[in-house]
């Protein structure tokens, strides 16, 4: 399926932390630098995610804020 | 000012596209891959951005879904 | 592929409007209710999307409020 | 109280599942399709929502993305 | 109708600039501050807002973000 | 460093709810408004927030609906 979603970004699992609710997932870029995405618990069950596994970090570009040193 | 979004990825700025009310901004990071951010145009001209310039890519980490190939 | 995002429902396309930077895409749902999408110009040209396509409405779970009539 | 949030679907509550801070709450679409909604706990007591409430389910476009089957 | 978004703050319609497909509308707070809504052009006509109408700004809890000056 | 999001509000932590993965925190405005922000565990830890810290509530413009009394 192809996304509308023009944020689709290689990275591997590094942690998993389940809620009751909510989870939260640390996912690596090939550059060492780190993304967080907070998704559902039964996401992470459906899903049959565990750590080191290969995904796709997809984000909307309107979620997307800029930040600029002063 | 520490921001509570977990995501603040380093990037540089390759092209800016402005519309009448939003604004399309790319933004490569350091291994190579693309990320696109729509804000609005009077945000562009607030921050004063331009190409080439180094900006932090800000995801609040709700936003952010995964995708695992099958 | 398969999503983190909970809500994936079947649909197909009535109307688009194009911007310049950002687009409206109308959906309408098998029970005739209508879903509105703004997503970039971009995505639509790069997706090929055009009335009557088929097309799968995704929404991740945390985006989605409820209302109650009093 | 009109809203300017462009999706506003009938549909009524199958399950709530209560975390401490979150809650998810299924809604069932009239064509049986799906819903999932991740609203925090104190959003479903203060509305007082309970199995088989009908209620919107309020989206906000730019909130909404997209997928075309390859 | 009872929303579940928990932010519902009072304010008035300062100024409203409208493009092809978004719009953004500028809200004054009670206590001078301002708040900027992009929404589409299409809801501003729906709503038929004006400058100087009293609005409510609804903002779903998972999407604002805090900052703490260092 | 300057953000591109147009929502930067003063206010004052009233009260910090945490769960096992996210957090509630209610922010009081200088008018007595209040905004309720839902945001990670990780990150009221790694802020080191407090109550009756004073904080700035940040909000990306197009997560900003509008509502109009009828």
């Amino acid at each position: 399926m192809q996304l509308s979603a023009r944020n689709q970004i290689r990275g591997k699992i590094k942690t998993i932390t389940l809620g009751s609710i909510m989870a939260e997932v640390q996912v690596e870029l090939p550059d060492g630098q780190q993304i967080v995405s907070a998704i559902t618990r039964n996401s992470v069950e459906t899903l049959q995610l565990h750590e080191n596994d290969p995904v796709i970090v997809i984000i909307k570009s309107t979620e997307v804020m800029l930040g600029k040193q002063a």
